[in-house]
């Protein structure tokens, strides 16, 4: 089966780091293949930039030209997945949703240990709305931007323990769930430093996705996930040209 | 005072409805300046046309010349608030927190009766992250959408009486919003016929703004709705030429 | 428009700063008659004394011969809304749900300084059955009584500083609401020092009154606050003679 | 032992119905003093006349001149609990939450029959605030008020099982409580009919108080429900010779 | 009336201190009934040993011989109290419960204090399925085991009101629940150093089922809690000959 | 990789349709072990057939002798994951949190449709303990026992269907859940004729365990699910002699 897994910013080393992570959580025979969106920032800190990236995610996975078997969307916490649902027919998997999803079933609560303290809210909101924020302890920031994580992967490695070590001690969190898609990578390090399980959502995802695809599952589109109806609209799709990277 | 009102989607006569119902609510010396996104989709039924809309009033804000004092967000049940209210520095309102706002002062419970059943749980969980649930006693749709409400107005006035009838008896609502900002101008009718107080989120958030910008209070800058950090971005701003009329 | 702000407690001093910060917060042409119960505590704090205050503001307000477009009960997390509005007809706002309203819109998470200790569970009911708790980080104390407030102003600013640091620094509050109506004027003071909105809930609550009025709106009668039955009542209206000061 | 019954309405009548359940529910050794307040009205049904009675009942209670064991408040719905538990250092039981409290231990949801529609909102804020909503499957309404409750108990009956009947089939009740003062001593009939257990408040929290008294429990002083403070109060007590019947 | 009182640990002397707590809260008249299971675990931390004691407090009370009013399931936090409603017809009361309800009555919030860290999610599992959470200020642990709990009581004591007011200065509690049925006896030590409420389960459960037997209340056998399928069974009722001590 | 699937009643023929489902969900190389209780219930449909079925389930995943790299068990709405989470070091996996973790990814509301009525405040009780209750619009029964399932196949099939349609239309469910062990193998049946994403809580098990094997993640066990103390246990491990097939 074929997943494509959407990076949310328009930084293709992150795109690359994602992908690295999707393909060494999928099973043989599944193609990972990772898209940077052509709209966007360059990393999404924020509600401004997270909406910017839902768009910027829905348009890339809509220029993709062929078949594909469900869609991955790798930014932590971000706003976009519904609309994506509306768009293909396919299983959508956000990464925050998959990662508390298969943390629930680890722990009786998991934290999550993110980048900045302002996008802290946002991921609460997605929680909510997921229907997944019952059992979070927290979610605890870093105060590493997301392209800081990637300068200095041994302090970003022990920033994150520091605060997965809080969640634990302070919130009573059993499992910790890395919240961005730029810490994929680093869960094998934080478990074993945090003695918890440590959940990537890339890899939740991926793991998802393919068990949906397997089982014959995807998105019901009788309801809030229905394909959009037919009509006019301005600057959508994005024109190619004037994008360019 | 000078308010922004802003349209969700590019229809211009729906615009105008909006205006005048702002103007219409206004105080004497509020300037309503009503602004069409140049980027999005017709009508906004559902999550992809909704986050569409979310870049699309971001975009047309930012774009914006002169002055202002406050922004409202007309469009019910949208995504995009807070990005928003991380771009500018005034305060900004979106018409469906603002009709649930009114509402949940005007009596124990409200109902929102809005256009197709398939924004009903967007409208859900825009009220959901807003904090203003609690009291609503259902969301009810009419089956018209957005562009066959201003078709017959008469009919429309009609079906969104007999959905509040139904909320009132049926779900113990004591209050009706009007859950389209393409409704707006009906709320005296619907009251008259249904005997409850009818809410219209496009007068009620222009109350609400001004009330705000008469305090002096404006969105909090230390958290969730910082400013965006200066970062590299690609296509956005939307450019001028490629979205035209 | 005339609002009537009713103190819940008899002091008039506190009735005096009350009118004052209505008044700076009304708009021209808004008069502001303020009103002191003849039947009740000089302060309001537990649950004793707001009931006697429930029962007194409501006296006041049907003792007042002349007419009017909105009452704002001016205590902090008191009793008695929801029995005056069975008693009008025109809008009825309390003061913490007012504050609550305006600071929802303004930031994620909203917390509360207020008086003594005791009074914090009562708030929280309030906020509650309100339905605007889910966004309340916190109602923190400051340990000094309704009286004490007026005693040492500098102090007083002092120690609600201290309070919303905390709240802010602890309880990632964004937004600050003063938690008394003794409080009043004090929001820009402790708005400067903490860096966040400070919302004071008569300045709020005058403001949603004139909006409220403005829109045509008033309480539903058709449920939980339609007006009493008549019947038979037994030292009700409180006696005139028997309850000079 | 003995335990102070307080009616919440000045109705002798009400009264004596409300001191024969109690006197059936208590064991051998406890004296039921059942107390009509001064003050009030005949019967409550809203949110008016609810805060009257809390005065009401304050007052009658702080008149009684000899020792007492605990506190009954017996009317359902109602306001006041709160400032009795800080006036008396004896255990202060609410009927309604008593009957909630017993509901929950004899099956899986609870439905409350109540009077009148309009005070459906109260129970459930009621319920709200003491924290046991969770289990009510519906406040349902018999369209009887107070007064006409004891006007033909043979309808009375048959009403109260009827909606009983579709708090069973509808909303998946197991257990009913019976939702009036003056309802109390249709327990048995009811159950008869219905055949599910049903609850009078009245004498579960004759039960209850008896229970916290044999185990030398009483309210907590030390937060919410702490002594009032000495300060000046105007109008209360209520003087005696003004309130006369 | 006869209430059985059911440990749910295999240990004797346990069975023997919760009886003592419980004939020293029944009335003169009240015949308690200790129970010791003989299937199960010398003590009860965590959910393993807990869905044991599930099977073994069934087990023993399907065996006792003779009739009785109630029962008593004196494990604090345990799993079984839905299955024994369905084998008898009797009020079936469990401990913890029993503790949350006249905690409620008692103050604005309660905390537990329990044994091992371990056994807090079970705990608050248990509260939440009650619906008996909301005023749950918090469940704190004091390290001891059930079994060390008896080895030091002035240790036991000691760590108990250490908790215990971090529960009241740190988590705002107003009233203490002891958090182990081996705990009881402890309650009016801990009052006396702690200066609120102290609630032991045993003594409010044997309180609660009297009051429910007074009054001709008990499960209702309509749904959740009707009367097992008659089904072939495997091991059940447990061998009498092959589980002997 | 190696995974029990543990039957929740003692009937093998249930057990083989449950083997049947687990090992069409299974990728290649996933070996599935089926296992049948040896202490139990022929069918498990209430709370005191239930906590056999944790005993019973306990009991025979330690009786294996060979090693296994997760444990489904496979009864809808039953007690005893966590008791099972603490005995073994590989992931545990419920059916019906299994079920509703992948339901809520496919839709915005799903319901359950299960067997006996009385079932159904257990299987709401496990949801709401998982923190997967949010997104459930109702769990219906269809009246048929679990013995009664495998009699008719084509009957059952269609009054599945049947409440399925219920569950749509009045409940606005979207995607629906088979809440039985004993109805897996039918959900591409039902999924036809209700045209909306059927789960199977089997396949959905055997999934997650297939992804939370290869990911690398286990059960925390530094908290809730931490392994037993050793400690003196009566008549556990179910003496084999006794409890012949």
């Amino acid at each position: 089966m074929r997943i494509l897994v959407v990076n949310v910013n328009t930084n293709e080393s992150v795109t690359e780091d994602i992908a690295r992570a999707a393909r060494q959580a999928a099973s043989a025979g599944t193609e990972i293949v990772a898209l940077t969106p052509r709209f966007g920032s360059e990393s999404v800190e924020g509600n401004f930039e997270s909406y910017l990236a839902a768009v910027g995610v829905m348009d890339i996975v809509m220029a993709y030209n062929e078949t594909f078997d469900a869609v991955v969307q790798a930014g932590f916490g971000e706003h976009g997945r519904e609309g994506l649902q509306e768009l293909v027919n396919v299983p959508v998997i956000d990464i925050t949703e998959a990662a508390a999803h298969l943390a629930m079933m680890l722990g009786y609560r998991f934290s999550i240990v993110t980048t900045l303290q302002r996008t802290v809210p946002q991921i609460l909101d997605r929680l909510r709305v997921a229907g997944v924020l019952e059992h979070c302890a927290s979610v605890r920031a870093t105060g590493l931007s997301v392209l800081e994580l990637a300068e200095d992967p041994a302090r970003t490695c022990r920033v994150v323990v520091n605060e997965a070590m809080k969640a634990i001690r302070n919130d009573q969190a059993e499992v910790i769930c890395l919240g961005c898609g730029g810490l994929a990578g680093l869960d094998q390090m934080v478990a074993d430093e945090a003695g918890v399980p440590v959940v990537d959502g890339v890899g939740a995802a991926v793991g998802l996705a393919e068990t949906l695809v397997r089982l014959g599952l995807s998105t019901s589109k009788i309801g809030a996930y229905a394909s959009p109806l037919p009509k006019a609209r301005t600057g959508w799709p994005i024109p190619r040209g004037d994008v360019a990277p």
